[in-house]
């Protein structure tokens, strides 16, 4: 972590019709969430809080800023640093900033939803550092929203992992199957880092690695699931978002959109069917 | 639905510093998401899209704008008309209006987390109205994440209703069971309707009315609960804002806040006793 950061030098405020002032922006860390990476979706709070900060960091290796945002982020904001994983995990010296800043963590979709996230905090705690949350848009809620199953009929949700070389851990499809016995829907979140380390350039995976992860788990503990229908999401909460409701052969042959998440559904009710009919 | 929502007779745009114009705003009906009731959680597309309609209304049974945030909304987005239950399901009349206006439905938190709204959604598209959504930051996202328990150990969410008279159904405490079974955490949201029939001004369920319909359905299948310490949540993403983390005597005893909803823990790793620890 260089300090190349601008410092702000003013407070600003969005009240030309109604809206909020922060005065006296206190020091300490902002964890502020941007949403699913399409800036329109930024709360008016999250804008406020991370102008107002004295610096700026964007976490870099939970999620990822679609390409062109980082300018745009730049416009609403003002200037910020990228920090990748090890100084968000050691995060001595973002904390020492914080402890006579105003520093905001950037984080794309909510900030606590990572476990990260929620051990900075703590981190910060323990510093006697105050640590603000900002709440953003999650991928969560923009998918089981947007597809049209019932967002109670969700159970565990489940994060698919790049394999490492030859070891391919089948833990994430056994919680997959769980849910569909109990005829619940189940939200595939698809790994972004293929080296398991959060240093080196993202990579989101792709539907057909995704689709061949789900084959190779289910071949290996004896599981037939040639006839399942899926969900393929792209690029969820922009602009370009699509939905796609096909068997695993479709998925397999989808190669546009650069972000994705399967939808792997439970049982379906009269209304989801409908739903779902959509997105053929 | 009367038509006395004012109509608005030009768009607006907030580019001041990298903004987003919007223009030739379409016909159709649009769904728009406020976030948790506090309006700076408001996303700059959502400001946007509801200023730009030709009319709108807010949707008032799926959940509660707190007061005072029914003028701010007004300065912020400009008149509205509040919408109950009938009208919304039989929405006849405004599909009628939307296929020649555009027309904001705005609803406190994430359109299509509820059942009503994809259906509404659905009939759009039957009657050839374009429906556009326009995400907001739903409650359970702002729940998993400010309580500090991992996203991913959440299993399905849970609404515990009004009793009936004499009926008390205990479906909600079994599927509570469920997940604590498989070590998962419980989201549980409180009914607002004390008639169900969405007509009514709401009423949000009490910590001491959840209490009592927990210890109730536990009792009724033979279960004892009185070890159990719960998370209550109260006025989630405002200010106002508060976490206690207790048991079932120290919950019940509780009587501020206003929106209230409950976590009950599965089993806890490390990294969530810790943060836990801070509500208590």
């Amino acid at each position: 972590m260089t300090h190349h950061t601008r410092k702000s030098d003013k407070h600003y405020s969005l009240d030309d019709d109604g809206g909020w002032t922060m005065t006296n922006f206190e020091s300490g860390l902002w964890l502020i969430g941007l949403g699913p990476g399409d800036l329109s979706a930024m709360t008016t709070a999250s804008i406020e809080a991370a102008k107002s900060c004295n610096y700026r960091f964007l976490e870099g290796y939970t999620a990822l800023l679609p390409s062109g945002e980082g300018a745009k982020l730049v416009e609403i904001v003002g200037e910020y640093e990228l920090l990748m994983r090890p100084e968000v995990e050691n995060p001595d010296q973002l904390l020492e900033l914080a402890s006579e800043n105003a520093v905001a963590l950037m984080i794309v979709g909510d900030p606590l939803q990572a476990t990260t996230h929620v051990d900075l905090q703590l981190r910060a705690k323990a510093a006697g550092i105050n640590c603000h949350v900002i709440h953003g848009i999650s991928i969560t809620t923009i998918v089981t929203g947007a597809v049209g199953l019932q967002s109670y009929r969700f159970g565990r949700q489940v994060t698919l992992a790049y394999p490492y070389g030859d070891y391919l851990a089948t833990s994430p499809f056994e919680l997959i199957l769980d849910n569909l016995q109990r005829d619940l829907h189940s939200l595939v979140l698809l790994d972004l880092d293929p080296t398991g380390m959060g240093i080196d350039e993202q990579k989101p995976m792709s539907p057909a690695m995704a689709v061949d992860i789900l084959r190779r788990s289910a071949d290996k503990i004896g599981e037939n699931i040639e006839q399942w229908k899926i969900v393929l999401c792209s690029d969820m909460g922009r602009p370009e978002q699509r939905i796609f409701y096909g068997t695993l052969d479709d998925v397999e042959s989808i190669n546009n959109g650069s972000i994705h998440c399967i939808v792997i559904p439970g049982r379906l009710d009269e209304l989801e069917v409908e739903a779902l009919a959509r997105w053929n």
